[in-house]
């Protein structure tokens, strides 16, 4: 039998999803858990090896070559941990071990969630045929990744491309993460309904407060919404001129909930861009709504681990 | 004879330097003019011919192999072509076709002077060792380079690592290079005087009003002097602490004159570093003061043409 597919798993806060994921990017197999993300480490794992437990169990595992994993941040692929903040029973969690352990010693490759989005969009969506990019998510927090030189960068502990904590406003409001004025304190969805609720916008009869909500405000003229939306643009435009004046990339490519908000995040924020984006080199730089949707985890994790995107540097830990 | 030694070329708003360079970064003759800036383009470039005269009519140039270029920017490495702020006669000026024309059809590599002081601290000096790394000039402007995976990273155009005019400050001063808040616009020597001087510093009775100088009024505990190179550390933090979030990298590396500034800067500086480079990927970062010197420009114009540095991505332009 040809080993020509991908086991891929997808690990985020809400749900752990799994797929056996051919040489072409097409899912032929999948199994799902939600996320005990509440509950300790090992009962975490659990879900994890149920999943697997689903895909080994198919006629379709001996085709199996190599095993991909994107995980929710941080992760630590040169020591194959995983550190994901909305995971708090996994700290420094030996996620590439134990997952060795239940897929008979394939290799595994570990990488972020944004840096598996990143490599899908690369392999099969918006940023297919360019050698430099950029790709995010812009949803309930701000991720990212990136292709050099026509391959994915995961960097070497595979956080690359971490955009939403970059700061762009360094007098500015308290992140999160313990800095200030990031791009994922200014740009997240939760940060524009938060922004907006401040600023006076009043939600609709059904109680909405989501930044899909301000969006609909914001198309039918709310300018208070409009406001919000413009904001997270220039914070988002701020963040994407620095990484391509850092690393020169021709393209950034948008996903997540708030990237579906359409032309009340990409018009201001193609504005904003020529603001932020001046010196010759970088100026024709383009930004593009993402086009792999929710299978971009499983897709990308599969690329990382084929090396599908070009890249070489994705960590591959092999059995000792 | 072996094709052991690379011509070097280091081109900026005040000299254009020429050596020639051996395979261990040695500088085996040395030749020089002002730039004369002011004057149109194909004056500017006689300068350059008659630097590489003095080369090309050495007995060592038989050992020549390549030609490496660095320039101030912005440069075109794709195109062969540099269009330096300070040298306006010079605006998408062939230089690789001009320079290749008088060294006898060599191939010729371009590259940036922030890319080229980089590959020259990669090579033989602070960044030696370290495969993932920013380095930087703090002067009149604000430069870099990037190493990224053991390689120079130029970009396709021979800029990357302009962490000069990236952002960090998005509703701050207008920069001129028509963005807000760029770390030169708060980091570089003439906006640290400017600064001091804005906030009530006296400058001595030799009437200097150089960064030099503040630096001098700063380490004699002048509080002004002081607050000016904090902001400027503040910068200098976020835009690094960008870079590392963005590419991971485990070392900045500065040089420059405001960089010889010493404690001055780096005590604020590595403090600030702790207050922006959060995450867990980059909290081991550490910045180091340069140490190639004067002679950065022309051993890292070698580097990059020998691949020295590591780089595979240093354009080489070979005769059509």
């Amino acid at each position: 039998m040809h080993m020509d597919l991908v086991a891929a798993l997808d690990i985020g806060g809400t749900k752990i999803a799994g797929a056996l994921v051919d040489g072409r990017g097409r899912i032929v197999l999948r199994a799902q858990r939600p996320t005990p993300s509440r509950e300790e480490g090992d009962t975490v794992m659990r879900a994890v090896e149920e999943v697997l437990g689903e895909l080994t169990s198919s006629q379709l595992w001996g085709g199996v070559g190599t095993v991909g994993i994107g995980s929710a941040g941080p992760v630590d692929a040169s020591a194959g941990t995983v550190s994901p903040v909305n995971i708090p029973g996994w700290r420094g969690y030996p996620l590439v071990d134990r997952v060795r352990a239940v897929t008979g010693g394939l290799p595994v490759a570990l990488v972020g969630d944004g840096v598996a989005m990143t490599a899908a969009e690369h392999w099969q969506g918006a940023a297919r045929g360019h050698d430099n990019a950029l790709c995010m998510v812009v949803s309930t927090g701000v991720g990212g990744g990136l292709v050099l030189g026509g391959a994915l960068h995961p960097g070497p502990t595979g956080n690359a491309g971490h955009i939403g904590h970059i700061s762009v406003d360094l007098d500015g409001d308290p992140c999160p993460c313990g800095a200030r004025g990031c791009v994922e304190r200014i740009a997240s969805g939760p940060n524009i309904a938060r922004r907006a609720l401040e600023g006076g916008w009043v939600p609709g009869p059904d109680g909405d407060t989501s930044a899909a909500a301000v969006a609909t405000a914001a198309r039918a003229g709310d300018p208070v919404a409009l406001a919000s939306f413009e904001r997270a643009a220039q914070a988002l435009a701020a963040g994407i001129a620095a990484t391509a004046t850092l690393v020169e990339i021709d393209i950034a490519v948008i996903g997540g909930g708030v990237g579906k908000a359409g032309d009340v995040l990409f018009t201001p924020l193609r504005r904003a861009l020529r603001d932020y984006a001046t010196l010759s080199f970088v100026r024709q730089l383009t930004v593009a709504p993402a086009l792999m949707g929710t299978d971009a985890g499983l897709v990308g994790a599969a690329a990382a681990a084929l090396g599908s995107s070009g890249s070489s540097a994705a960590v591959e830990l092999r059995p000792a």
